[in-house]
């Protein structure tokens, strides 16, 4: 036995497969945690656990936390006719860090893929529809990521909103603050050009 | 609110300060997990929980596992006279991952460190002293990293030594197995040149 236990071993096979990590540096944090068995590890497992128990998504947009209603759809402040179509929850989350948007959001979990079978259903897409009615949205901002998959679900969700009479935006594309020309691709460069305001 | 929820946050954060991860990362971590709550994360947690409450250092040699004594040092056929310092319980792991080595082994917890106030006493070195007559040691192998830590603290192992007439081996320098040489280092391939050997 080459990992200290059977049960060691299996913390480590856990723990490798969660996104971006691997058997080295899965090995390399259950040591360090092993380390610190009785603070660090006990409470982490601990907050683990809570987190598993206590969280929820939310469902009217899909975010991720501990109430039916999340904290940004039971806000009535937020209802300003907004509405932000984001693939992830982790996406929702970087918006709401740049604190920029005061509307709501609607997580679609992911993006259109032949490949994985995710279709219109899977997204919820048909679900989203229904909510601008409902909810009085005027502008429907897709805030998806500028990749081919991205860009494919933005013009499907556009065509899905057109008999919805609402206005469909989407996030500029263009030099990211502090991006050195230099360093960017061909296409951003293209599209930041074509995209050129006054000064 | 960005991140969902007070726990969730926590969760995160407690993510973030293992070893290799971020806050980035961290991120991504706990939301993969949270969209498997019921199945991965609560299995994560307890696994993780029975770990920190089972896993103990061996008495004798510092690897870690479920007994007072590991079951390296628990058996017999490999009390063969050779010993293998190592800094880390990951170290002893890879040893035993090649299983090329068959005697024992004790592990330091780190190296040498003026810095860090890492002296003789912290690492055990007094203990390896008495393990050595104990145990009927012959054979001292310094497996320890081809650093400037690790070998300082070979070089002060070797001295420390010196009294108890034991043979003190370190590992071989060379041309890593694949490894190409116009993608070693200089100090590698004038290590592998100095030590050739007759084919």
């Amino acid at each position: 036995m080459a990992e200290g236990s059977d049960e060691i071993q299996a913390l480590i096979a856990q723990m490798a497969r969660l996104p971006g990590l691997g058997p080295r540096s899965a090995r390399r944090i259950v040591l360090s945690l092993i380390r610190r068995r009785t603070g660090q590890m006990a409470q982490l497992a601990a907050q683990m656990a809570r987190v598993a128990e206590t969280s929820r998504e939310c469902s009217r947009c899909g975010n991720i936390g501990e109430a039916a209603i999340c904290p940004i759809c039971a806000d009535p402040a937020r209802a300003n006719g907004e509405l932000c179509v984001v693939a992830d929850v982790a996406d929702l989350w970087a918006l709401e860090r740049g604190r920029a948007f005061r509307g709501r959001y609607h997580v679609l979990g992911g993006t259109l893929s032949a490949l994985d079978e995710i279709g219109p259903d899977e997204l919820g897409i048909p679900r989203l529809v229904s909510r601008i009615a409902e909810e009085g949205v005027t502008e429907v901002i897709l805030a998806l990521n500028a990749t081919v998959e991205g860009q494919t679900t933005a013009h499907y969700i556009a065509e899905a909103l057109e008999p919805a009479q609402v206005t469909v935006t989407g996030l500029a594309q263009g030099v990211p603050i502090g991006g050195e020309l230099d360093y960017l691709d061909d296409g951003t460069i293209v599209a930041a050009l074509r995209a050129r305001r006054r000064l």
